[in-house]
Parts: structure tokens; C-alpha cells; sequence
């Protein structure tokens, strides 16, 4: 099977320009097929700051009412979206941005919740494997965190779920290595010391790790994901710093998730 | 030579979306293959005010400072571009939306203006064939008002220039039918009444008008520019209403232009 490169970057990247051109600049030199998932950053909370939309957090969810919606399919969709696709085009390496609409690349519905009304949010439903491989023959895909129900409604959907759930789907057709670029250097047994990543872990040792109390909170999640991507058949799962992701294809950075 | 659709729809159709809708079922009925090009509307101008951000118009364009440049890039090719994309995916109608940016398919420069500084604003230099060929393929583009420079910049370039150029670069490759939809039936002999458009014009009957003062002054650049596509390779350029795309194409309504 053909690789592909699954990398998800998040806001914290992607409010920082020049940190943004460090990490494009090494995702251009990744050789063949790769897609690139973004987050929103900042920029969407300034925009609907200034257009006067009160946001909402639940649970560290952003709850999406139809205001905020066409916030975020403008942040993300438009604006990111279509700068990272400008500066990958400035360094050489052809791209093209989508939303899950396009194509009929991610089909979702509104999630149902049974206490919180998260508003115009999507849960992934189907992932048209075939469209994206035909645009990857062509160019990189950069991929904005947007789906669609297939009833004209666009939907905010998570990154982190897009880029795992992308990973999950395409694995029936390559070799998938799925990254999760953040702002640590993998998973960190001392969250103070930046040097203290794990170079790889597995089930039975996050298990142990968990008991231990020795992982933070916020990880738990992302492994817990991990773990089912590989479960599902992706290749490869390396969590790490999206200023080093040479490095974490080379394996000197970040955290290998392994069965 | 297979036959390609390029269909330019302006602000006065987006702005209101039972209009669109009307024009997306038509649009989508089209067989084979199409592009649809889109203007702004007037969601640009509220978000730009919403946001503090000054608009300033010469000589009938925007000048498009740094931040005015991002609230098009969002509006254009995040929210009017993906909702369009949204409800075609609903009409069973699959599409993709692209702005110039992606895959590179129209590279522009900044306007270079002997006394006027138009800011962000793209004059287009090359049209990517190929790569638009490929995803016409596989679906309907719906392309945004937005071209790249290749130097990492996105530049603010007219709707109705993007199709015309496409429809002129497309014609070495395909027969190309360009139409332009607004508000009028076509062009017309009394301005004040929309019956009375002429269902064909030619270069020696456009010469014959434009002397004679009956011809709009907003439809010569209109009609001035389609003469050019069809000189450089179009096989027929239509004007006309939106809203009856459909009679359009059956030669029931709008003006055909020809040489």
C-alpha cells in the first residue's frame, strides 16, 4: 500500500505566523500523499467578539448557534484554510483546501446530546474515500474543520475527530501514519519538562500509566483516540511538536502510539 | 469536443437566498460538466463594518487594504463559497469549491495602476487547465472570487474577469458556454422594461447601439468583454437573469452574443 500522511495542527500554530511557516516548510518536504487537518485558532473568537456574537463554552466545547456557524465556516474555511493552501503554494508544493462539503468528503449530523443543545456541531457519519484519493493524486489537501449533513447545512466538527477519523477511512487504501502535531514534545511524564517525552507507549503501558496518575488529564483523551485509530487499521499514530515534525518522521521527536 | 457550462452569478443573487436557491436547483439540472463563478454580495461590506474596518471605493471597485483582503477571503471563500457547495450537495448536485489558490488554478499579480493603489486586488496571469479538467471529472466547481500570487499572498480579483478568463483558458480543451446571470432578462432596448431584451447581439449590431446611445452604460465593459472571449476561443457567451437559467440554455431568454 501507498503511504499517507495524516497531520492534524491546532490554534496555537495557526495564530502564530512564523511558527506556521516553520511547520508548512516541513510539510512540504514530506514526499508523497498527505493531508493536512487545522483547527481554528483565535481568530474566530476575535471575529465574533467583533461582529458582537456572544460566544458559548460548555464542557470546553464551543457551542455553535447559526451565528457563530457562519463565523467559524469563515474563519476556518475561508480564511485559514485558504492561507495555509497560499503559503504551501509560495513554498512549491501544490495544495488544495476543502471543507468536508466539498465533494461530499465528510458527511455528519447534528449531534444529539441528551442534556447539552451543542448547536450547529457535527458528528462524522462517512468519509468518501474515493474523492479524496483522487485529489491527493493531484496535490496535498488541506482540510478546514467543517462538515455537512447532506441537507444543505454546513456543521462545526472537532479537528482532532476530522484527522482520526480521515486516517480511519483512508486506511482501507494506504498506509496511514496519523499525526497529531501539538504544542508539547509528545506525551511528557513530567508536564513542567518539555525534554520528558515518552518516545512510545502502548495499551498496557498507558494502562499502567493511567492507575499511576502519571499522565495528565488532557491526554487522556488524545491516546484514548490513538489507540482506536490503530485499532481501526491505522499504520501509525505519533503525537509531538509542530515546530519538529522532521523530527517526528525521523522518530527523534514525539511519542510513537503502538498497540 | 465535450461541453463545459462556466456560470458567473452576481451579489444580487447570493444576498438573497430563497434567489439562490432558485438558481442553484436550475444550475444544478445542467448535465456534464460546469463551473460556477461567484461574486460577493453585500455580507463583505456588513462583516467589514461589524468589524470596524473602513470600506473605500474608487471608481466603482473596493480597494482592498490588508483587512479588507480577510474579510473577502472569509466571506468569499469561506461562507458564501461552502453554503453554495452545502445546497448543491442537497440537490444530489456534487460540487467542490475552490478558490484560485488551490491547486494553483489561477495565479495572479497585485494591479499595477498608474495612479490608483487598489491594494490586495489580482489582475490574473495564468489559468491551471489541467487541474481544473481533473475535478471536473468528479464534480461541479463553484469557484470564489479569490486568485493567489504565488508568493503566499491571496488577492481579491473580480467574478466576472475569473469566469472569463477560465471560460477563454477552458475553450482550448472543451466547447465552453459562458453565461453571465444578474438582474436583467438580457440586453436591453428600454432599461425600464425588462420584456425588451434582444434575444441576440453581434459585433456589428453592439457597434451600430453603442453610436445610437441605446445600449446601457453598465452593459458595454459587459458586452465588450464577451466579444473578447468569444475572439479568444469561447463558443457562446449569454447574458441574462438568474433566475431562469434554465430558459437561458433553451435560447428562451437572455441576449446571445455572438461574433
Amino acid at each position: 500500500l501507498d503511504t499517507l500522511f495524516v497531520i492534524k495542527i491546532g490554534g496555537n500554530i495557526i495564530d502564530d505566523e512564523q511558527k506556521l511557516r516553520v511547520f508548512l516548510r516541513q510539510f512540504a518536504e514530506i514526499p508523497g500523499k498527505k493531508i493536512l487537518v487545522h483547527g481554528g485558532g483565535k481568530l474566530a473568537t476575535r471575529v465574533a467578539e467583533a461582529m458582537g456574537i456572544k460566544q458559548e463554552m460548555r464542557e470546553g466545547r464551543r457551542i455553535t448557534d447559526p451565528e457563530t456557524l457562519k463565523v467559524v465556516t469563515m474563519v476556518y474555511a475561508g480564511y485559514i484554510n485558504k492561507n495555509i493552501v497560499a503559503l504551501l503554494q509560495e513554498l512549491n508544493s501544490n495544495a488544495i483546501g476543502i471543507s468536508g462539503a466539498d465533494g461530499s468528503t465528510i458527511l455528519a449530523h447534528k449531534r444529539i446530546h441528551a442534556t447539552i443543545d451543542y448547536g450547529m456541531v457535527g458528528d462524522i457519519d462517512k468519509v468518501d474515500t474515493g474523492f479524496l484519493s483522487g485529489l491527493l493524486e493531484k496535490a496535498a489537501v488541506v482540510c478546514a474543520p467543517i462538515t455537512h449533513d447532506g441537507n444543505g447545512n454546513l456543521l462545526n466538527t472537532n479537528a482532532d475527530t476530522i484527522a482520526q477519523e480521515l486516517a480511519k477511512a483512508m486506511s482501507t487504501e494506504y498506509e496511514v501514519n496519523l499525526l497529531y502535531c501539538f504544542e508539547k514534545n509528545g506525551v511528557l511524564t513530567d508536564p513542567a519538562n518539555d525534554d520528558s517525552f515518552i518516545p512510545s507507549i502502548n495499551v498496557d503501558q498507558f494502562e499502567t500509566m493511567k492507575s499511576a496518575g502519571t499522565i495528565s488529564e488532557g491526554m487522556i483523551p488524545k491516546l484514548s483516540n490513538a489507540f482506536d485509530a490503530l485499532q481501526a487499521g491505522v499504520s501509525k499514530v505519533i503525537i509531538g511538536n509542530a515546530l519538529q515534525l522532521k523530527q517526528m518522521l525521523d522518530q527523534q521527536s514525539g511519542t510513537l502510539i503502538s498497540k
